[in-house]
């Protein structure tokens, strides 16, 4: 019998050193709304995006004249460029630039796995260019939620679900751990109407009450791109 | 508008201290087998339990005379007197007696949660007892999944979504964080028949092939009690 590669979630950026194997591709998940946004800025032609930790470093990389997205607890940062609505990231003074990117949750989880044999960032908006990738690599992949706080939450365990849900057609070639199982089986549920389906959780609850549905639907938008955002070295770039 | 009481699920051990406040009940959950025995062992008539989260400590109290459970990776350790069936705690020995318990994940789960306002033991063999106390005590409820290895599993997750589910009724008193939205979700699709639901779980599969299948169906039924056992100090006994 061939070799099964796994396919597991981690459901929080804190849990992230139980399921760290170095032979492994990470896909970074953060639908509410880092890692979308990250897809986007891409489609939309930015050159390279440098996820930070900190809003320290953050500040740092504006002084040296660094175009910055900045963004905590769901609102943009005052002095920063953009926060992390995807919409910011269609404008055309992007283009061709390196851009900054800080958020509550997305960067902190890119910055636990940069150890991984691969980072690749994920999202419904690009869902199946990155699902078409991954299941060319014969890799174990593990689906990283960026949760908030480290605390779960409900849509990255979506979206990790559907692409679970995805790879684990190929019986022969994956196999499933437990927290894939799961969010496969919360997937199936959800799936006739994810945005309905998500309305209680707690930060959809959050943007809704800023005014920001829409960005809600965005996110939960199939194939807006067939960008596939990767981590190499400090860089974000777009996989070629 | 009165206050409103959080339930929540925290899935691994690893993941408590995001989670921890002083003023909240957690629920200890670690379905096969480690809460599910120590149920049975009240009800059996067992005095008192010394959860210990090292074998060395388990060594040391069995030196001391001390009836000793203890059980690695689903195995019962040589040398000590039962491991974590629950069938091996329906001894007429154990009578009166206090018996120390070490266990992969399930005695690690009550050693991280210690300052907790409250530390109860859950089961599905005591869910109504159970659940008929938490509503009863205007606290924040969070279930401590014992998962495997600090990893989520999914039984554990099915118990915290019944008991979530059951608790969310009365949604006056009661909101979900995300966690419990989602375990009640799971719940509510695996309950007709959880054996069958888990029959692709790792830790289910692991036991099977140990030919331990009748620890898990006993571990899936309801009531088998109304013992809730409770922590006070390094014991638990039997909240009365």
């Amino acid at each position: 019998m061939e070799k099964k590669f796994f396919v597991d979630v981690c459901l929080s950026p804190h849990l992230y050193p139980v399921y760290h194997r170095d032979d492994t591709i990470v896909v970074v998940v953060d639908i509410l709304r880092a890692t979308s946004a990250m897809c986007t800025a891409f489609h939309h032609g930015v050159n390279k995006i440098i996820p930070v930790a900190s809003v320290e470093e953050a500040a740092e990389y504006k002084k040296q004249g660094f175009l910055v997205g900045a963004e905590r607890n769901g609102i943009a940062l005052e002095g920063f460029d953009f926060g992390n609505s995807p919409s910011s990231y269609m404008s055309p003074k992007i283009k061709g630039q390196t851009v900054v990117i800080s958020t509550t949750n997305g960067t902190q989880a890119i910055e636990v796995s940069r150890k991984a044999h691969k980072v690749v960032i994920g999202a419904f908006t690009n869902i199946t260019a990155l699902c078409d990738w991954l299941k060319k690599q014969n890799r174990n992949v593990l689906l990283l939620c960026s949760g908030w706080k480290n605390k779960f939450n409900l849509e990255d365990t979506l979206f990790s679900g559907a692409v679970a849900e995805i790879l684990l057609k190929d019986k022969e070639k994956f196999k499933s751990g437990d927290g894939a199982l799961a969010a496969s089986l919360l997937y199936q549920t959800a799936k006739k109407n994810p945005y309905q389906y998500l309305r209680h959780s707690s930060h959809a609850e959050r943007l809704a009450a800023m005014g920001l549905k829409e960005d809600i639907r965005y996110c939960l938008s199939f194939d807006k791109t067939t960008v596939i955002p990767v981590l190499e070295g400090k860089y974000l770039v777009k996989m070629v």
